[in-house]
């Protein structure tokens, strides 16, 4: 069996069953970030993203700073999906030997850039040789422990909603990313969700692993899917369904996030004003017998498996 | 300029001036893991490395246990040299979409062998396409205050000593390393060296970063080094002086380490019992203004420049 045609979430879930959790680590792989209780009341989050040239960017020096901008915006993503807050990061660069010296300045700006405006700190690295560039980051966050929300805790009954446009990233190219780290902290502290992730994998497929992590199923209603501009004129060009690639899109790092009726009550009232970002209710949490569906005008809407985000 | 001119070293010390050391960060970039105060009186450790096909290890289905082996204990070995134990990990891979998924099982065997014996625990990683395989690992330790031992602490007058020997790895091939893990341990709690770092540099440039730390120079007796068995063979087809190879080589992972005369009195006695390792005196700490300088046979020997290991 070959990677891809296994997929990464199977993949993961093989690994899972390999690894055991260890005591004081609340949370191991299979979410956002991992948990682990250090020192008191406080919780250590730690995760990691790598990018790589060819995949997830182009090399160009124009782009340096924007490479190195994503690289930890992705790791901010995460550290705020957990309602946390970012602490330190480590770099780890492979580069080819005969790269610029300048190239590598200006990306090491765009992550120090990131880091001085999300409050992470670069401590240390592994500088190697590689034929492609390659850059992966390990940050650090920390997060009280009435503040951690984990994908796990979503209810029968709790809406779904999310930050921002859908469908924007269609290629996954898209330096300029911006984490939810404001909104997902104010979103903790104003209307609790039960569970929370960012989208890195497309609406379709996270819902997918919101749900199976809290062991409930979900409903999402197409006609609310809220629509990047971008995914707009992908559409256009493509005569595609503009929900459909909003449904199916991937790289958006929005939040997506189960809250009780009443929050949603309380986020409905507020709109906009709320986190100071558009939110949109998707959908529901409903029992896990149900699955996870997908409406539109009342009808179940079959999604193409060959339409969805891949990693491989 | 391009990297392989200006060299790891002086690009990591490039870097350092863009960084500033933010409230709560004993160590930063320059020690062999960043040193962070979180809790009361533990001292958290972080360190990455990152391994890339066809650089640091070919691909193969046989050594894919070795791979994740090494992915791992390099990290170990860091922690180790800060006198710490090793704690939570994230695995951020790159591999191709073809990639069979019975090697990455066993490369992730070998991580969690490896994981195992050291006590660190896998905790979360990403997993993304890449055309070559590439696995950084970001590790956690932890270290008391009275453990910690950097690369700065140095004096004139302490002893240079290194576990094992020395030159064995002379294309930094070797995936079976071996962290000085327990060796730190029994020597921060017997011996309190005042310097320590792992060699992964070949002791020449080591001993450079470690004397810069500590801004002190060091002497090294070249008579004194220890030459691994591998180092001996291969200078026999060079037609190569083995200490010379001793004194150039990298990636050993041994520990480099400065003591007290009166702790290395005690070492010298106890001998190999003293940490359960060979372990040999290589030179000693002098006034920085004296430099770094090798000695054989009470000459100065010039240590060629293109001998010496590099990254780039």
């Amino acid at each position: 069996m070959r990677l891809h045609s296994m997929g990464e979430q199977a993949f993961i879930e093989r690994l899972k069953r390999h690894t055991s959790r260890p005591r004081g680590v609340i949370q191991g792989i299979g979410d956002d970030a991992a948990v682990m209780a250090w020192g008191h009341g406080r919780l250590l989050l730690f995760t990691t993203d790598m990018l790589v040239e060819g995949v997830h960017f182009r090399r160009g020096e124009r782009d340096a700073e924007g490479i190195g901008h994503k690289a930890l915006a992705v790791c901010v993503s995460d550290i705020a999906a957990m309602g946390g807050r970012p602490r330190e990061a480590v770099v780890s660069l492979g580069a080819p030997a005969d790269t610029r010296v300048s190239f590598l300045e200006l990306l090491y700006k765009g992550i120090l850039k990131a880091a001085h405006r999300y409050g992470a700190s670069i401590v240390g690295g592994d500088t190697v040789r590689s034929p492609r560039l390659v850059i992966s980051i390990a940050l650090l966050g920390e997060v009280s422990k009435k503040d951690l929300i984990l994908r796990k805790g979503a209810r029968p009954g709790d809406e779904l909603w999310v930050t921002g446009g859908l469908g924007g990233n269609p290629k996954g190219r898209i330096l300029k990313i911006t984490p939810r780290l404001a909104e997902a902290r104010r979103l903790v502290k104003k209307f609790r969700p039960r569970a929370m992730m960012d989208l890195s994998d497309g609406l379709w497929t996270d819902v997918g692993n919101l749900s199976r992590a809290s062991r409930v199923g979900a409903r999402i209603y197409l006609g609310h899917l809220p629509v990047h501009p971008f995914a707009v004129r992908e559409a256009r060009r493509l005569k595609a369904d503009p929900k459909m690639l909003a449904l199916t899109g991937g790289e958006e790092f929005e939040l997506l996030f189960a809250v009780s009726p009443s929050a949603g009550a309380r986020l409905a009232r507020a709109g906009r004003r709320a986190l100071g970002v558009k939110i949109s209710k998707v959908g529901e949490i409903v029992p896990r017998s149900f699955g996870i569906k997908v409406y539109a005008k009342g009808c179940v809407v079959k999604v193409k498996e060959s339409a969805v985000w891949k990693h491989f």
